[in-house]
């Protein structure tokens, strides 16, 4: 069992994380899911079992450190050596600057950017002693642009960014493929159904992400041989204007 | 015959043109390649025959519009609709800017945006016909920062980016994806073997481009579904700096 | 004396912040300098009224948004209506990514990007209660680029800049003006000199930036009329590469 | 006479260009004005000689490299040495790329770009001779961002950001300061006023750019110290989105 890749993706309860496992676990990989709150994570695990995959669920807080460290000794230990590592926690929040809180600022950040770093370290000490494997941090719109009442959001996603660029540079020579891919647009998700009906009529005509069309991106991007690795692409339905 | 879908590639004479030309042959694509000299493609139009695929050797000078206009009738008319158009003309050179004479400097603009402006502007016309395909513009370093002793060779490369930005943002909601990916590091090619031994040596190490990978990356680019596209990405070796 | 215009430079302590109280001095503000140890404030107010000047001392600790909160409405109660507010916290420091401790990781972002929010919004608040007032963040080359050994750095100095133009775009039609200076290039400093004596040399070369010169930018931005303000700029010797 | 310190403004025609040869006249620079047709910088001559200042007036079509090269050798041997260049021919036209014509795009390139070089090439000859002098070319939101209908446009401001870039990089090094400001909005011109009347009206709240504080910004990026330049910076009134 121990020799089986796996994959961990932080933040799988979405729609995109939740794609990215099924995908990985389809080409074999044991899709290792975490969130703060694992039962909710059983349809994921049921899901990618039926399929014929194998699949584990892992309870954590990645904001808090001992617990991401815990995970991945876990994984390693009990399900097989980590070969690639996505972190997809979102913290999507909107507030005027006067009206963001220091409690709004600081949780955004730890989050989006704290946890981000927790996962994205671990995941660099045990890929090191192999020399090889996969770290994708997911990017948004506002990793590129600050933006009226994006204060809180941006800086979080603006300081992931600088933590995927940075260890791209230090561990691309290490052989560890690090990527950022930024998601420019809707998500077809349950979250962007209920709350924005208008913009998820869009589906119809493709104007909304297909979450398996982006976890077929991320396993591309871990296919690529190291000759040849992409650091950061945007990624956006044909209608969206930017 | 004129319903088989074609694909252009300009500027097919070094490795990552032909390379091109073969990976969408496989897919059954007839693989239409241009140069200013129709002669030199005959190597690649016989090994991809010989590999059971279609190609068309077309001599063109993709500054001249009248040619390039034709290339495009001839195309559609003798061949089938095209649906894939790569332009693949560098022009890198190198020259302090006291030293860059106006002919060096209009001349790579000509080869690099000029030829890039023809080609995708005809692409876009008969591709505007069916609300659908694919126009993929070559970027390199320079693409994305100026560097002393190449101001001819950057100014070049950041108009062609500004014209895949603009026809990205004109016609993705029309239908037609836009990609530019931005190849950072040396490709394998005869040119770099012969002229620069040391950095080719890298090659055992994966440390030069495979024309073929990249090749891979641009068909992905091609099949991506209209509500997930790419439209900048940057590709390199492990072991380059950047 | 509550009709003097007043200026707050948050991290005084380093020869820039100093450099630009003194400035805004000059031209009759009321400089209020805030650092944590309001003590190691004292030569710098003297040096101030020695000139002629007036000058506060604060001791605060920005990360702590209570203290921010209280330095704001002393000095809008003490001291005068706050015209300018300058956010020059640094927290250079370099680690690998997996000797990058979660208490270093945490403690460079409260320190250049908490705090940098906080002093920022307490701003806004007084600011836009008069429709006018300039912002500055003090940004670095890591504000740009992630490398090797920055991960803590440069997501606390992305942070800050998504901040920075996130208010920006918020602001400005408040008619708030919100820069970021980004300082690309080793600062005439006690630091740089005694760490960094080989550097310290190009002084002599005009190879490191004086303090006086920033300031004097610093001051030129908060001059700028309405109709043509600058958002972002970049700072560096003429011989420093980039 | 051959003493005194010469700027030459190569599009001098609008109002940017005529604003900042009579900021640098007013410091005692020689103006020289230069545009396609010399008549047409009669009133700008006049005013400046009326204000106190020296004025010549050039005609030149910036586009023809021997025109060029003359018009640099002329002021050198008759006005004055060179302190500062600035360039500021701009070019904007909107088409879709199917209906933009070779012509165009071309035209376009050699007004906004292959003009900056001839210009900026001559400029460092005699500059570096001398080892200092600022030449200043000026961008626009072009520069930065394509755009539906900008491809001739944006492809001639791109082209023209790498040359300061390259510029600057090449340049900075040998005591010659390369700077590229962006003006991002509509400046006070009697076309603004003719064309987009609406948009003038903002004028009286200070939405648009007043030519006089642009050239205010040009001198002081001329004015700066060694250890101190700027290369980029955005300027736009406090009222415009960005």
């Amino acid at each position: 069992m121990s020799e089986r890749k796996a994959i961990l993706v932080v933040g799988a309860g979405d729609a995109t994380g939740g794609a990215i496992a099924k995908r990985f676990a389809r080409e074999g990989y044991v899709a290792c899911v975490a969130r703060r709150n694992a039962e909710k994570l059983l349809p994921l695990v049921a899901e990618i079992e039926a399929a014929g995959g194998s699949a584990r669920a892992f309870g954590c807080d990645a904001r808090v450190e001992e617990q991401v460290v815990e995970l991945f000794a876990t994984i390693e230990r009990e399900v097989g050596p980590l070969h690639a590592v996505v972190f997809n926690i979102g913290a999507n929040v909107q507030f005027s600057i006067t009206e963001t809180t220091e409690r709004v600022y600081r949780k955004v950040w730890e989050m989006a950017a704290l946890a981000g770093f927790l996962t994205g370290r671990e995941a660099a000490k045990v890929m090191l002693l192999r020399g090889q494997g996969t770290i994708i941090f997911t990017g948004a719109t506002a990793s590129l642009r600050g933006r009226a009442n994006f204060s809180a959001f941006a800086s979080a996603k603006f300081a992931l960014r600088a933590l995927a660029q940075s260890m791209a540079r230090e561990l691309g020579p290490k052989g560890i493929h690090v990527a950022h891919p930024i998601i420019d647009g809707a998500i077809d998700t349950a979250f962007i159904r209920d709350t924005f009906p208008q913009l998820y009529q869009l589906k119809d005509q493709d104007g909304i992400l297909n979450p398996d069309h982006i976890a077929d991106t991320y396993w591309q991007i871990h296919c690529q041989p190291r000759d040849c690795w992409v650091h950061e692409l945007d990624l956006r339905p044909w209608s969206e204007t930017f």
